[in-house]
């Protein structure tokens, strides 16, 4: 086959870069990728595959950083959104399906006793941080450094447009280790309003790091402790570790859980869902937006949320996640390389050991772009129920060549 | 006619009470309107008039607090949408509607050299804060008292989970006062970031209030001398003064625009434009989200401006708002009682005058209610294009009823 041109694209950008700053910003930017190996502009998806602006195929294992979950233009989850959208999406009130979605978020995920609605993920970790001062009465949250919240100002230090007191009130320590976490929590007593984690790490440009045996066990410790209010962010994970919640895969009990990503299979919703120890706080923190109601989205949610129970998506994710990192794992062994493949089988994420300019990642992704499989250079990876045996081996043949690429022009 | 009753609305919100905090939250709580007056869901719309889960018919002038804007269910505005829906939404790419959406901002609204996207009006309010602090490298933002710019922390002072550090650099002056403004600059001259403003003032529980002669122009003055960032906050005004931006129908130039609301008739989007001397500062802050490129709303907010343009229907929505403004001061003194109709015509309000209690107006606005017109009692209302002379006359038939009820019962 001839390596795919990336022309259309190129154009495309040049002409965004007019009117849009950066062209492309925030997280789908092309210099977040390879610039030149990889498309700009997405024109059409069915199942685990999306088309370019150059007419490129594209075997996916982004989901569209996530959402995706059930692969793209899913005919059921369209339909129930289409029911809906013929009878309206936002009004001067919710409608039913707001406490229809609360109700099947409560009965499916042990931990919650209520559920919100939001549009962004940002919008609920913000939202579970005022929660926590407001129950607590105390300012401090803490946070594992490298984690990823949102674009908030609260979570990012030292970035464009921030500024100290943005995020003064913020503690960090290093993932998985309990005794620094212990300590902040002494040095502060009487100041943690919340500790806010995601329920495994996985920051970008980095390997993926599970929780260390006994570390959430500590966790919870601290919290009955101090009685600080304990967030999972499980915006990434949501819907692709267990649907009770990561918190259920892991073995912990948070007292928040943050949602949105892959909550309806694409369609722009987030969500929270709370313990009745937090419903009061919850309550008092005005929390709203002009479409935190709109429906649509809504029907989209129920519809994903059931399919993905009926046809026990995530045990099937987890089987097409295996073979993928197992088949990485061989290939690169196969030809003299050393790869870290890390993280949860339905949320894979690939990085050549003992480098640490990312060229041999962006050279094997690089190029496997050009090949039509889509596998991110500098961030984790996500499976969906689309995916089929046929895929993944589509997928590791191509890798069998990015990873002969790559030893023909680094070594080892 | 028999009085509408609620009955169902009030039994679907004791369900919601126990799975959503609150039962129902944020602007489009109960408690907000009158509680039993209103009903609590909707289930479906066309045109100006939606239905509640009771069956009641409610000729609507709120739009569902503004996005509304063509009316529901607008065929022309979920085709476009449907025809994007069926080639997908979120990819790991924007698609080209994104370019298409800011070429067509950038064309109509004269001070857009660019444009960018997300999802709440928050999202957009809070970046062009960052923009503002990024450009100028300051940090104080200067806001009217009582002004609305969202729901996060740093325009909501002394509410639930808020802490000082969230407000410490937000500085406020009383609407129209230049002077108190000029006063602030002085003050903090060399650390004014920027100056957020609404077109026109539109507190919740208040008369709008338009901008007062020369206003806007010693605001222009204090941007070039102390060159600071103007932001126009137009969430709620926009798409309903000026298709170039409500500043164009106020005559002054800011920096940044902020849409919401409208852009898409009710589809999840917002948007922010701005011109070339922040377009670099607007690069270098990092802002995205899950959904912040998905394309569906896009293809809705492309079909809403030119339908908006083609049918010229701020100029119509204009007509009818005025009759309807008209109408109620009119009926009001028939009654002989003293009402306050203020703001553009297109998004009218009413107070009772000398009354700070609201009872007149919660009497008006429940009765009216209940008679299937939808008053807002607190917030200003909003006029659509699908509103016909017909439905004004409607309108102003059940407010005599309410007017005379109020009478009846308050005396003047």
């Amino acid at each position: 086959m001839s390596l795919y041109s990336f022309k259309k694209s190129e154009a495309m950008f040049q002409r965004a870069a007019k009117v849009i700053p950066c062209g492309i910003g925030g997280h789908v930017s092309p210099a977040v990728t390879v610039p030149g190996s990889f498309p700009y502009y997405a024109t059409h998806g069915k199942g685990c595959r999306y088309w370019d602006l150059d007419g490129n195929e594209f075997l996916d294992f982004m989901c569209a950083y996530g959402p995706v979950v059930l692969g793209y233009d899913h005919p059921r989850v369209n339909e129930a959104a289409a029911k809906q959208r013929a009878l309206g999406s936002v009004f001067n009130h919710p409608t039913p399906l707001a406490v229809e979605l609360a109700e099947k978020l409560v009965s499916i995920v042990p931990i919650a006793d209520w559920a919100s609605f939001a549009r962004n993920g940002s919008d609920v970790t913000y939202y579970a941080l005022q929660v926590a001062r407001q129950y607590t009465q105390k300012t401090k949250i803490i946070m594992a450094r490298g984690a990823y919240h949102g674009t908030h100002p609260w979570s990012i230090h030292s970035m464009a447009g921030i500024i100290p007191s943005d995020y003064e009130h913020i503690l960090q320590f290093t993932w998985n280790n309990a005794d620094e976490l212990r300590d902040l929590c002494k040095k502060h007593e009487g100041d943690i309003a919340g500790v806010i984690l995601t329920p495994y790490h996985h920051p970008a440009f980095g390997d993926q790091v599970l929780p260390a045996p006994g570390f959430y066990d500590e966790v919870m410790r601290l919290r009955d402790q101090y009685d600080f209010v304990l967030i999972s962010d499980d915006v990434r994970a949501g819907w692709r570790l267990n649907m009770g919640g990561s918190c259920e895969h892991f073995g912990f009990k948070p007292d928040l859980i943050c949602y949105c990503k892959a909550i309806a299979n694409g369609y722009v919703l987030s969500a929270i869902v709370g313990n009745d120890r937090v419903k009061q706080a919850a309550s008092s923190v005005f929390f709203t937006g002009s479409f935190f109601q709109a429906a649509v989205e809504m029907a989209a949610a129920l519809a994903t949320i059931d399919e993905l129970e009926k046809t026990n998506a995530i045990a099937h994710m987890w089987k097409m996640g295996e073979l993928l990192q197992n088949g990485l794992r061989e290939r690169a062994e196969k030809h003299g390389l050393q790869v870290s493949v890390t993280g949860p089988p339905t949320i894979p994420n690939m990085t050549f050991k003992n480098e640490t300019n990312f060229l041999r990642m962006q050279r094997f992704s690089g190029e496997a772009a050009k090949r039509g499989v889509f596998f991110h250079p500098h961030h984790n990876w996500f499976i969906s129920a689309a995916h089929q045996p046929a895929d993944i081996e589509q997928a590791l043949g191509v890798a069998d060549e990015c990873f002969a690429i790559v030893r023909q022009e680094f070594g080892s």
